[in-house]
């Protein structure tokens, strides 16, 4: 027996009219490449995002096909946001830090047709457009007045749009965006987000306990908007009728700060990397930004360090930790205090704070280990499964991938964890990055957290490393902090050896330049992992 | 092009898992009718609502099978919320306020073919037992040791559940809960209410600009639990892991404000009536109660005059009014500023937090008038229609009502609303108590809510009566307050007058003893238009 209730499909279509009807005089501030300000209302949104709907339905664009960009945060990423999927597309954002053959491949793989492009990145589309099968090229001209050969105005695109707009009469489980995830290894892959997918999520993360998404916020999204749909704060915003603030290019400290402070910012993520240079330039500059007191800082993308937690409660601003993939749309938890846990002593109350944290509604969990399912006592470790309405169940044109999935559907997610006795997870590592010395597990995650904490440390990376006896044992890779006598190896030694045991410290401390990272600004192991693997089997320098 | 997302459906089920796993120390809390109090935790009700379940199974309960419950607001009650439905029944919730005649009909009509009821309410059961066809009915014992014949045990239904219960794997469009609407005219009607619908609604209330239901709440449901599902307060409760405190039978002011300040309630609603006595009570006792600073109280079932939102502010509490029916699962909209409405003067507030406010994501709503759909210029008026995922698309198996439904496929609420340029819906009739006066519109609500504000008026209904120039004309029948002097005639008269024009007010003001309310708590107008309806064709007393 079924309930009596409407088929009433949620659509990102929906927001966008909502946006459009209720909030018109709210402001979306953009940054452009030439750090000048663009300012504009939802009212204006909406109606550019309407005239990108009618006209990719005049340039012939069928439902479901993929329009990809290749673009920095910024309004007419918006328009895309909701512009393609209303008029029936699919948006499919292009990591713009790929190398050019993996652009290809990946625009290849998805066979978009269309694609929108910054002027700014033109220089990226000249490097694949021979091998590639873009039917029009449409550029956002932020700065350039000329166009190359074969490519249009994203802004005739949108003019002639007369009137009426005919919205594509979508199902909720219709494609509405795509993305390929930056894997460190294998080819990318692609992970297809439907109209419901996003719309569920955008309710998720803006529950009370979650992101706490309410109109008054001021969102700024430092996170990519090319990569997992920033986190899904673009689609939460418009729903909720946010005031929304684009940092363009330009993430580095003093920009964003000076972007909090002028436009009261209430609400900012990126990864680690970005706030570790946020909070360093905060505490090199006391009293030059005042930003608004009880600011919410997300960081995800990689494990945020517990110094990150402490560093920025000096400055009355809140980090919050979820935790995601591109598999699932991206959040799934988030780590927020249980009421009774707010009487806790400081130092616990940050271990839990620097967990990945709860599963929302609707999101089930579980980690698997070498003899199934691990018990709840923060100490037994095992892979992270998850499943939900906003995770993946398959890759976009592939053959079956049965190591991605397990036999009851739940998503393999390659990362380590252990679960407390309250429900909170915590990622130990990445399943590709553990660490086995003498049949013991170490957490490369908790001595890179560690080390971080220390003022000499900018950036740190701990790696399995071949050894003779230990099968693995940690060596441990730093960049030393900028501004500051660079510590010892015995000092970082020392260091550690408060928290941990002996046998968990790393062999050696390597001090480099700068540390690999992925596309998404996450450590890329496997290319240390790659450097130093004869570490002990070859002749020793120091 | 679909998405790649996993078909996860949204059950009340995965809310109820969720909450015995991660808040199993959240407490609920039931005053019994006899005043004890009865107190246990998630983890209690995760294991009761498992076993209620497993019962049913047992007792050979079908997917979409109608459990009916005749109970007050209790644990037992929110057993029967989750546990029902998790087995693959309908929760059938009876109003206990309505005549035998009709819950016979209802119980027939519905084909319950179980009863969950409370001993105390056993007397109702009495009188329609020779009328219904319940298979089974289980007492659940408050007070009574003794059942009567051929009745059971509720306790005794969930013993003997062992270890692994299995869930009905419901489609999330399958039936989770029922509920008949009490209209003023016509045979009750049924709405069933799908799990995605109430898990939809859950994610809806919660957010930030609605209710803001986070895991710090203390949540005393004081609107009933056998009507329209508490407005969904169990659902979004549980859903968040918020502590639950039930009221029993008793909403006397004193027992409502004790049970606040004992439980430190943050989170509460009701009808009207029931806060116009609070609050009468909390004037009348100045620093008895000690509550939670910024509590928040929904008020809904009928307009809620501005006094309400004045009086309550006084007191650190703030007064929200949502708007919605049995039809829409319920609530669809929410009256909570916009940001930039927090420095208008404080009249403007108060007129905006008095309207039923802007719908919620997903719900789409317009207004009709007699040339189409009405501006947003707060003055036009038009019927309310509504549309989206928790909305009713028809009444359970009863032939099509071509009335209901406009044919595009909007719900015609029968409220008369007029829409102001911030999109906020004002409530200003049903269209059936319309009041119109030689061609001019007169808002009966107006001046209900006019009324109440005057100190000695305890309550006001304002009806149209047949006139012999003016076709119809409002008179005004008034509930004196207690322990002031009663208002003269001419003092009403005077008191409207700075708020009304002259043809608008009432031609007189009637006192009387009490006002006649559906089962529901609205004022029954047609019993007063019935007993008045001769008013100016009769010869007249005064």
């Amino acid at each position: 027996m079924d309930g009596t209730m409407m088929k009433y499909p949620l659509t990102l279509t929906s927001l966008l009219q909502r946006a459009g009807k209720l909030f018109p005089e709210v402001q979306v501030v953009s940054r452009r490449p030439d750090e000048t300000v663009h300012r504009y209302t939802y009212s204006d949104f909406h109606v550019r995002a309407l005239a990108l709907c009618a006209g990719l339905q005049r340039a012939g664009l069928k439902r479901g096909d993929r329009v990809a960009t290749l673009m920095w945060n910024h309004a007419a990423h918006l328009e895309c946001y909701f512009g393609v999927p209303a008029a029936g597309g699919v948006l499919h954002t292009l990591n713009l830090r790929l190398h050019p053959d993996e652009l290809s491949y990946i625009a290849n793989h998805a066979q978009d047709r269309f694609l929108i492009v910054d002027d700014v990145l033109l220089h990226l589309f000249d490097q694949i457009k021979d091998k590639v099968n873009f039917e029009r090229v449409f550029v956002v001209q932020h700065m350039c007045e000329s166009l190359p050969a074969n490519c249009e105005k994203y802004e005739s695109l949108l003019e002639g749009a007369s009137g009426q707009v005919e919205f594509a009469d979508v199902d909720e489980n219709e494609a509405a965006a795509m993305c390929y995830t930056s894997g460190t290894t294998g080819k990318p892959k692609g992970v297809v987000y439907s109209h419901r997918a996003l719309a569920l999520h955008s309710l998720s993360i803006a529950l009370p306990d979650h992101f706490n998404i309410a109109r008054r916020d001021v969102i700024l999204p430092a996170m990519s908007m090319f990569h997992a749909n920033a986190w899904g704060l673009p689609y939460a915003a418009v729903m909720t009728g946010c005031k929304l603030v684009f940092p363009g290019p330009d993430l580095s400290p003093e920009s964003l700060l000076n972007a909090m402070q002028e436009e009261k910012v209430t609400l900012t993520g990126a990864v680690p990397t970005v706030w570790l240079a946020v909070l360093e330039c905060l505490e090199r500059n006391p009293g030059r930004w005042k930003l608004e007191h009880g600011m919410r800082i997300l960081v995800a993308g990689s494990a945020a360090p517990e110094m990150l937690f402490r560093g920025f409660d000096k400055f009355g601003i809140s980090v919050i930790q979820p935790w995601g993939m591109t598999e699932t749309t991206p959040i799934c938890t988030f780590s927020v205090l249980k009421p009774h846990m707010e009487n806790w002593p400081e130092d616990q109350k940050y271990q839990v704070r620097a967990k990945q944290g709860l599963p929302s509604p609707f999101i089930d969990l579980r980690a698997v280990g070498e003899s199934g399912e691990i018990p709840w006592d923060g100490e037994s470790v095992g892979e992270l499964q998850v499943r939900g309405p906003w995770v993946t169940a398959s890759y976009f044109n592939l053959p079956e991938q049965p190591d991605s999935w397990t036999e009851g559907g739940w998503l393999r997610t390659g990362d380590v964890v252990n679960i407390g006795s309250e429900g909170y997870i915590k990622i130990t590592d990445r399943a590709k990055d553990l660490i086995k010395s003498g049949g013991e597990w170490i957490s490369s995650v908790d001595l890179e957290n560690a080390l971080v904490a220390h003022p000499g440390v900018a950036e740190a990376a701990v790696i399995a490393v071949a050894h003779p006896k230990w099968q693995e044992r940690p060596l441990a890779l730093i960049v030393a902090a900028p501004n500051v006598a660079s510590p010892t190896v015995n000092e970082l030694r020392d260091f550690l050896s408060q928290k941990f045991a002996k046998w968990q410290l790393p062999d050696d401390f390597v001090f480099v330049e700068e540390l690999p990272h992925t596309s998404t600004g996450k450590l890329l192991k496997t290319a240390m992992r790659d450097r130093f693997k004869n570490w002990y089997s070859k002749p020793r320098s120091d």
